[in-house]
């Protein structure tokens, strides 16, 4: 026992530590000095209240101590040293690129910690302690994206080996239970995880620094998501497209040992296809949680009397907290009810489809979670609940906003397997265009998936939102102004409404991409009387040839649900934006003392100018994200070429020398291709936010930065769709060559081959990165704009604005001309 | 004499002599029945006003003499009979495809004009004659458009076998020639035959009809070039993929006659790049113009009195026609003048930058246009002007406004060469990712470029518009409301400053194209005693080497060039946009008397809804018209590689009977696809516009369609200009291969292939046929709006959205699923 705990103290257990101990520093620092006054006042909760979010603590225990026993239940399966001794490499490569980017991140905060103690030290007079604490929870938001992400690559890198050995069982179901019990396992830590600091937040910490700290806490969260999500995405596709090509040019088989990009791909499908979602998942959580908590102090209750609108406020803000505590316990229980019907239905088959467990999964839950939120709002907003001042049909209002995010959230990927299942008509269209047409109609049967999923995506967020919209008309106004924008918060809550699940089959994918490649990488089939030895150690007859077909079978499940996650991710950066803009609406019209409409409206020629500049910045980044990758694979494809030995007599085991280089490339496009982008970005939105600044009382400037902030998240939504499921569909149209139609190596495999390698990038770099983009844009900008409106910086703010504008400009300049494959090397 | 007069009436003089018969019969309609009240009052002119207005008449007929004259010095350039027959087997297809055309746009005129017919005619109670006027108007915008794109094809078909024949002379300047001349005629006719029509409708419609004249003017103008943009572009390029792919399959170069898709192509290449351009170009200078007459009408001098307002009006009216006219000359005397500079410069060269002479035009023409941009108006709206109510500096900022555009128009397409031009960097970085990575880097690099190009571009647009709001604060608003609106739309009609100019570019490509095909469809090479016949009948040695290298050189300028203009067109749809709602907005301003603000802003759900309806549409419609050459270029694909005939005694002559197999799944599929689209872009639209009817008082519905347009403006600009500078990257990016790399037939060629044929649906059919649309939509939206908020409609339009809608998701719906290759073969 003993030694199992120091097993795992040197991985996620530090990490866990470190956060707590810095958590109850920070709770010990302020409650003496601070007293400032607060944009975002919380108020005080009753003893009731607080016993409730007290056992939600509780709750979050009992989710960690779940998460542990996944943990347990995965690292006791037994595999042969040959595959566990390939996932520990893989695992060793992570930590070494996890510290690397801990280290840039460290970097990015000093950038970001600096303007933040700007604006409060400076501007807005905070005392020192108060800033600590702010700060203080902008680094433990970075710290929690980023302790999770470890854990996730420690849970994946322990699942991986152990599924590749077990597919030799014959056993599907177990192959199904391996990499969903440690998505569980991570998706449940994570929502426990942001749920307790966020609890923390409102019940300890001082009220007057509780607003700050929430909104630094979802900086720090954002911030840590994106840098994890830009680099992961570009590391784990330069690996990706580099091996993949060799397939065509050497006609070698994917993971074959001798080629020494294979590493860096399984490095990469942790650090994009798992650190990326955790981190991310972690983010919107957070995120969203916080602009519901903003709009329900900024809005709730203003024609009430003070005592009554803090009592609803209070009421409101438990009401949620409880209901993401519900969600916590739904999801478990979701869980083993499928388990118990999966069981029933697939525990002896011989086949076993693994999308349709997934699937039903996803149901129970969205159904289950339905169920709780009418249940749980009737009975603490319902009209016998304590605070009953307003219309009784409150509860089932907001329940109906919730469950329609709830229900999208379910909606979304059956949506999203219309155009990349590899049963769909658009992957079979992929195919099929493929046969006549090589890799030029696949590369454009894959666009034009991507084009219509887009269409059809864009017009459920309209349906599930024009509900919202309709029912918040029912009585909202009464207790709150803008409903609307309420509603569309509520409606990206109830996206999440089912947190540990979409995390779970997300992060399902990379276990299984890398236990197909552990497979390969072990050579297990070459090793000499490797069936008696498995037949002695293990107590079963391996089936070779069945394991291979299972890993593939399950690769493309993985295929599918890490691609349904990723419209739901990003749909909450859109549905949430409005939430999201809210506050800042609401300072610039006290700052400024104008009534919003007359500025944020179409006629003012600053709101187009706005829309194109978020149109212009969206497209960039998806280029630029991209280059980085092209540039990287390039140069990985220009190594290996020179560095691969096939000819008879070399060692057929992975080359870890050859290996690291590779790996060496990947780190250094990653990070090179993320610092321009990020300080591009980031110049960019200070640059809007400072030149909207109201110079001269020009007020209409302020549309500027507020319909770029829409733009972004209404383009970046359509853009992240279009290009989620464009490489989506190629991906499973190459999967169906390969399992289904068994024509690995022929022409109809090259030119699938070319449309996954496009696709990679697409969906795995630009894509998946808009979501936390847009919220860190979204989020800083907030402050940025603070910045500018304050009388004091007002008039020179422009100046300001237009110097970061030219840095932004330069590193857009350097994005492409500093990453191009002309250009000199990276050393 | 009589002769050459009776071979032009058989082509393009049919068409001119309707359009004038036609609108003899329209105006000789109306003058003593109609006594409506009209939504858009056209001020009477001054007989000062109708002096220079009537010069304009003539100045117009000029015009057309010199393009007659340029039509007549092309036509009689001589060439061989090999040559001429390639090219009049083109035409006779290209007629053929024409008529078809021309029946499917009788069709949709049938279903808009019943839509105007319920409007005018049920709803604002226009007398019989008054609707006959307003649908005669809209039937002389379709034919107009129709007119020019038949002109543009008889040119192109003429100059296409000279000018390939021409190129054995070894006098590179004529090569520069011909093309130029040929776009020269097209782009001066077009202007003029526009201008002409328009002037007619300011001097001699009635007033009371003159405004509905002109938007039926504009709404048939953009129905024509819609309906011809997006089949031409489907066409095009299912003929361009089908006989491309044979490249890579057989290992045949280019045109290669044996390969039945060569003739298909060449048409395409007419009924694609020459037919759209020019209907396009037509649609948008006469949209343009009526979006800055309608708001002149509405929003100038409203603070005067009535008969200040008036000649204030009327003089601004004025100003802008004759600035019109005046553009005419000014292209004219640039064109002679560029002649002449060329002459000194590479009158004797061998080799010659064909590229350099063409952006030597266009910089000419601009600072040209802003010379007489400024001198005209400080003649006609300056301090001593014959009207000079208003603040003295108006023809400064005005003329500063203006000037913008046209500076764009010089400035976009340099930007566009940055991304697109064989020089550039972008286009060398894409041939070096294939050297390495293949069709795979290929691809993504030309993705990149697009990205990078939709963000550079953009930010253009934002500085021009910019630079022309901050211009407009300066004194306009003594005289006109909403400014910043006028200002956009003179930054359009700046953009359009040098009309004929732009066109002549344009249509240089599908010369320099077809010219290349047809030299190599006339297997002059292989006839017997070549040279000596050439050096008897024509007069010099041919040399055939050369003579292929300046077809490929010129080809690339061709295509560089092409590529300018798209952006510069599109430009004008998202710079005019708000122009063009504007009369939209105060249409609902006095009818539900509100204020536009309080509903048309960021904080109203419906805002947020229609964006991102409009982010759908575009994404959907570029992955629409892609499906349909999809499809068709698989069906092509299969029906040529089933017909090809390679063996040694196969006839080397193209079989006309397969030849014409291949252009009829060009036409079915173009037809096809364009009707779904059509019906699903319109159904949407009327759809939008209903649902945003103000039922039951909710006044807020109605932003859902304003934001709905201003949506499909942004998003397209940037999807339009991404789609069109990535093709044009990949498509030069081949030509470097071949031209400078010499390396036809390699690997890298191969690679280079598949980019050039994922990038033709992507620049010309998706991306140009984006403005078009966009303009029709806007329009037609217009009067569908109208309908909307009619007082006796306006409870019942939502169920009538509500049918639309569900017509426009079956239609889209059908656009994949029934033009998909699994789908069954069209008969």
């Amino acid at each position: 026992m003993i030694k199992k705990l120091i097993t795992i103290k040197r991985t996620g257990f530090i990490c866990l530590s470190t956060l707590i101990i810095f958590m109850a520093l920070i709770l010990l620092l302020p409650s003496t000095v601070y007293a400032g006054e607060a944009d975002l006042k919380i108020p005080n909760l009753t003893s009731h209240q607080n016993t409730l979010l007290v056992i939600g603590l509780v709750v979050c225990v009992l989710g960690m101590i779940f998460s542990y026993y996944q943990y347990i239940k995965v690292k006791n399966i037994r595999a042969h040293s040959s595959m566990l001794d390939v996932s520990k490499i893989i695992f060793e490569t992570c930590k070494t690129y996890l510290v690397q980017q801990g280290k840039f991140i460290v970097l990015l905060f000093i950038f970001i910690g600096s303007i933040m103690i700007f604006y409060f030290g400076y501007l807005e007079k905070t005392p020192f302690t108060g800033i600590l604490i702010i700060l203080g929870w902008t680094i433990l938001g970075i710290l929690g994206s980023y302790c999770v992400a470890w854990y996730g690559i420690r849970m994946n890198t322990l699942a991986n080996s152990r599924m590749a050995f077990t597919s030799l069982e014959h056993k599907p179901l177990k192959l199904l239970d391996i990499p969903l019990n440690t998505g569980m396992s991570i998706g449940v830590l994570l929502i426990c995880v942001e749920l307790f600091m966020m609890l923390i937040i409102l019940l300890f910490v001082p009220r007057e620094l509780a607003g700050s700290s929430f909104i630094g806490f979802a900086i720090g969260e954002s911030l840590g998501a994106s840098a994890l999500r830009i680099a992961g995405g570009i590391f784990t596709k330069i690996a990706d497209i580099g091996s993949d090509l060799m397939k065509i040019i050497f006609k070698i088989k994917e993971d074959d040992p001798r080629n020494p990009g294979v590493i860096a791909d399984c490095t990469g499908d942790n650090a994009g296809d798992s650190v990326g979602p955790t981190a991310d998942g972690f983010e919107t959580y957070g995120v969203t949680g916080v602009a519901i908590v903003s709009f329900i102090v900024l809005a709730v209750g203003l024609n009430f009397n003070e005592s009554d609108k803090l009592l609803l406020q209070s009421n409101f803000l438990t009401w949620i907290f409880v209901m993401r505590i519900l969600m916590v316990l739904t999801s478990i229980f979701s869980f083993f009810l499928n388990k118990a019907v999966s069981n029933i239905y697939y525990g002896k088959a011989e086949n076993l489809d693994f999308e349709k467990p997934l699937t039903n999964l996803v149901w129970i839950t969205s159904i289950l979670s339905i169920f709780v939120t009418f249940f749980a709002s009737y009975w603490m907003i319902g009209p016998n609940s304590t605070v009953g001042t307003y219309s009784s049909n409150i509860w089932l209002v907001l329940s109906i906003i919730i469950s329609c995010g709830t229900l999208g959230g379910a909606l979304i990927p059956e949506f999203t397997k219309v155009f990349t299942s590899n049963h769909s008509t658009y992957v079979q269209e992929c195919v099929s265009a493929s046969k006549e047409g090589g890799a030029s109609l696949n590369i454009l049967s894959g666009l034009i998936t991507g084009n219509f999923s887009a269409f059809w995506e864009g017009m459920v967020f309209v349906l599930l939102m024009f509900i919202a919209y309709i029912a918040s008309t029912f009585g909202l106004d009464d207790i709150m102004i803008y409903p609307s924008v309420f509603a569309f918060g509520l409606v990206a809550f109830g996206l999440l409404g089912m947190g540990p699940i979409t995390i779970a089959v997300d992060s399902y994918g990379p276990v299984t991409d890398n236990a197909q490649s552990i497979y390969e990488l072990s050579l297990i089939e070459t090793i000499p009387n490797i069936t008696k030895v498995i037949k002695r150690d293990f107590g079963f007859e391996p089936d070779f040839e069945k394991a291979k077909y299972y890993l593939e079978e399950n690769d493309s499940a993985g295929n599918t649900f890490k691609a349904t996650a990723k419209p739901v991710l990003i749909g909450t950066a859109v549905v949430g934006a409005t939430t999201m803009i809210f506050s800042l609406i609401l300072v610039i019209q006290e700052v400024l003392g104008i009534k919003p409409e007359d500025t944020l409206n179409l006629l003012n020629p600053y709101t187009l100018l706005g829309f194109l500049c978020g149109g212009a910045i969206i497209f960039w980044f998806s280029g630029a994200s991209t280059q980085a990758v092209a540039t990287g694979a390039y140069r990985a494809v220009e190594y290996i070429k020179e560095n691969i030995q096939l000819d008879e007599n070399a060692d057929t085991k992975a080359s870890t020398e050859k290996s690291k280089a590779v790996v060496k490339i990947c780190t250094q496009y990653a990070q090179n291709g993320m610092f321009n982008i990020f300080i591009a970005l980031f110049s960019f939105a200070l640059a809007i936010a400072f030149l909207s600044a109201p110079a001269n009382g020009n007020t209409h400037a302020v549309s500027f930065f507020i319909s770029y902030l829409i733009a972004i998240s209404v383009i970046g939504l359509f853009q992240a769709v279009f290009m989620a499921n464009a490489g989506g569909c190629w991906d499973n149209a190459k999967k169906v060559v390969e399992v289904e139609l068994k024509e690995k190596g022929s022409p109809l495999h090259d030119a699938t081959i070319v449309g996954d390698t496009v696709g990679d990038p697409f969906k795995d770099t630009a894509s998946v990165a808009l979501n936390p983009i847009i919220k860190f844009t979204t989020l800083f900008g907030m402050l940025a704009m603070e910045i500018a409106i304050t009388e004091a910086f007002r008039d020179i703010a422009v100046y300001v604005g237009v110097i970061f504008l030219i840095i932004a400009l330069i590193f857009i300049w350097r994005s492409f001309y500093k990453m191009k494959i002309g250009a000199s090397k990276l050393s």
